[in-house]
């Protein structure tokens, strides 16, 4: 043991392509301060792994497998959807927390995830003055929902942005193809609860003359049938084909998404999916036109094999600037991405207080939704562009994408064991 | 104009990411032969465009243009899904295609498609004998079901096998990351109406040491619910969660497809999607295990981004073998793949008679899946794993591929209209 102070990652909620590379991030950036860091222990499944003291010790892993999760999708140390509650309602699990920080002498405390981890690691800076146990807390942003608020742009979007929109060009050419004698309207259903982002992607599927009909649905514009079936019908008489983007979050008039699978998660979102058969039959329904349609679901965010190249930079970066900032003894933050141009692109990291990012959903501004509300504007085309630039492959093997998974071995555990509340 | 004889040039049925290198492999060898092929004119949606006398000039391409083709998805001249009748039934057609023929100077028909392309391919060749008018037709397989028969695999099946042994490897790191407290089982479904080949590539999502737990449903193996559900709950209570694969194909005890979306294609075979959710509805139903589910439709078949670099090169092949053989003098015939040896993977071209492929499905062989009808077996493995291999990614710029569109100009007409029959 040494008198050094350990530290604490975790992974948590949605997984992305590129959350890893976040991991990785921070694990290399802790080696190369041996003398300022100890060991980094991550939470086996988020921060469930703090509170049943299940911690893995990534020292086990090698630099190998190490940098291997730069191209490794999906959380490796396993993630979890649990959201703290506040210190009065649940003063418990804080305890808990500080009990099992204490045993293992972590002193900073890394947890990667989007607006309800934000939350919790908002909570978890706290205990510093309310539980008066020493802790630096530092928020890790990734989401592919892209809406966390401050940093220009989200760790995980890029890719996923990168994903459906090379994956919407390509299903396009093919209804092209086939709109004389069959499928005329190619529906894809995507991501994004709450907030447009991903479904803006599907617009970059068009090149800047237009060449492919992108109509989309965004969770921001309330649906309107009519409108929305004569803009697929123009489209369908003018260019013989249509695609249609529409997001998971797509809400009618009464508010109710557009199709809801009526399961709840653990935070108690509604559980989406279904969509685009929905509005495909609608178009069936009303103008006969064949289609075929496909929900991306968790193949989008999982997509490292087409990952952004600049996503994958900026996720190792918030990684890396997490640890740095925890080196400069600063707590209660997040690293954010800041741009500086649009062309050529440039960005570097920044920094917000976690008051300012907890809780709040950054939804897509109307400036950057075309006027009838099917499209992209050109401002927002000028945002996304860069966040898709550059490609990252993963090494392959016998036709494979060689990704990593660790050995994940456990910590000794030094306190009895724990019941989580129910 | 010249005395050489032109060529004719289709694409037919169902695109795939790779029907283009065909094409591509069609055109530049017909180049190098300039002195024995005159112009090689496309149909402009596939026969439909020899029946409307709709010729596309392909010698008005660059020759950048038509390199790339090779790595650009779907049907550059448009497809159709339109099978001609028996020459007994419909004269008309046949009498149409000599004179639009004729007036073309079109000794060569190379046909770009499935089975139902090879019979037409099979019709066409006996207008030599049947009609007194000589052409020399061959058919250039191409169908990402795999279900053409004598060859030992079909263009474009490679690459939408790769595109779902990484896709299901992906998503299935991701339920595996959020298993503990969320998602336990991720449902995908796959194409493959009548044979069960793509849903089998699911199986390559795993690695030889079983690190997946995949469960594939087969078109091949009538569905028993109660044997399903056990083998799910067995891998979810042993491994935390599971991935299925389900192809669009499988079918109950009644023979019915597990869901049917109740419309029909223009070959009258019926159009399906939907099975994915209702498998996962029927898991939650049962089980009570939170899952995802993810259709790939088109997104598999023209997913270029992550073709097979073996795919590519033998779709590329048979183009320009079918040249080859055309300028030996054959007719009625397919090239063919065959395999030399499985490790280190050799293949070379071959050909069939058009009468041995019209017509004939080929499924998956029942020593390719394994006992309890769930999985593929080490021989499947051993069949499938060489069609993956090598990676062949497109040009990109600013983050998107580079697929061409040609200009896709008109040869003037030199007859009246034509009336398609109803």
């Amino acid at each position: 043991m040494t008198d050094l102070r350990n530290a604490f990652y975790a992974q948590s909620g949605g997984v992305t392509a590129v959350i890893n590379a976040s991991a990785c991030g921070v694990i290399e950036t802790a080696r190369r301060h041996r003398d300022r860091i100890g060991a980094v222990f991550a939470g086996r499944n988020g921060i469930l792994g703090a509170l049943a003291e299940d911690l893995i010790d990534t020292g086990r892993e090698s630099d190998a497998a190490i940098a291997a999760l730069r191209h490794t999708p999906s959380g490796a140390f396993g993630s979890c959807r649990y959201k703290l509650k506040g210190l009065e309602q649940n003063r418990a699990e804080y305890e808990r927390l500080v009990e099992v920080f204490r045993a293992h002498n972590i002193g900073y405390f890394f947890y990667n995830g989007g607006g309800d981890s934000a939350d919790t690691c908002h909570k978890v800076s706290q205990l510093s003055e309310k539980l008066g146990f020493p802790i630096q807390s530092i928020h890790i942003p990734k989401t592919v929902d892209n809406d966390l608020p401050v940093t220009d742009n989200c760790p995980g979007f890029g890719s996923v942005a990168k994903y459906i929109a090379v994956s919407t060009r390509e299903a396009s050419f093919d209804v092209r193809s086939m709109a004389s004698t069959s499928t005329r309207v190619f529906v894809i259903e995507v991501m994004g609860r709450h907030a447009g982002w991903i479904a803006a992607a599907g617009g970059l599927a068009s090149d800047l003359g237009g060449d492919i009909p992108v109509v989309i649905l965004f969770p921001e514009i309330e649906f309107d049938r009519d409108g929305f079936l004569a803009c697929v019908r123009d489209n369908v008489e003018r260019r013989q084909f249509c695609t249609v983007v529409v997001s998971e979050g797509a809400k009618g008039r009464d508010g109710q998404f557009l199709s809801e699978q009526g399961t709840r998660d653990a935070f108690g979102h509604a559980q989406l999916g279904g969509a685009a058969p929905l509005v495909a039959n609608m178009i069936k329904d009303a103008l006969g036109y064949k289609y075929h349609w496909a929900v991306a679901d968790y193949l989008q965010r999982s997509a490292r094999h087409i990952a952004s190249k600049t996503d994958v930079e900026q996720s190792y970066a918030v990684g890396q600037a997490a640890v740095e900032k925890a080196l400069q003894g600063k707590s209660a933050i997040m690293p954010t991405i800041v741009r500086v141009s649009d062309e050529p692109y440039r960005w570097e990291i920044g920094e917000a207080p976690l008051s300012e990012v907890a809780n709040v959903e950054k939804k897509m501004p109307r400036e950057f939704i075309s006027e009838d509300g099917f499209g992209i504007t050109p401002a927002c085309r000028r945002y996304l562009a860069p966040l898709i630039q550059g490609e990252d492959y993963p090494p392959y093997r016998d036709g494979m994408p060689c990704y990593a998974t660790l050995k994940n071995e456990a910590v000794p555990k030094k306190l009895p064991p724990w019941a989580q509340p129910k």
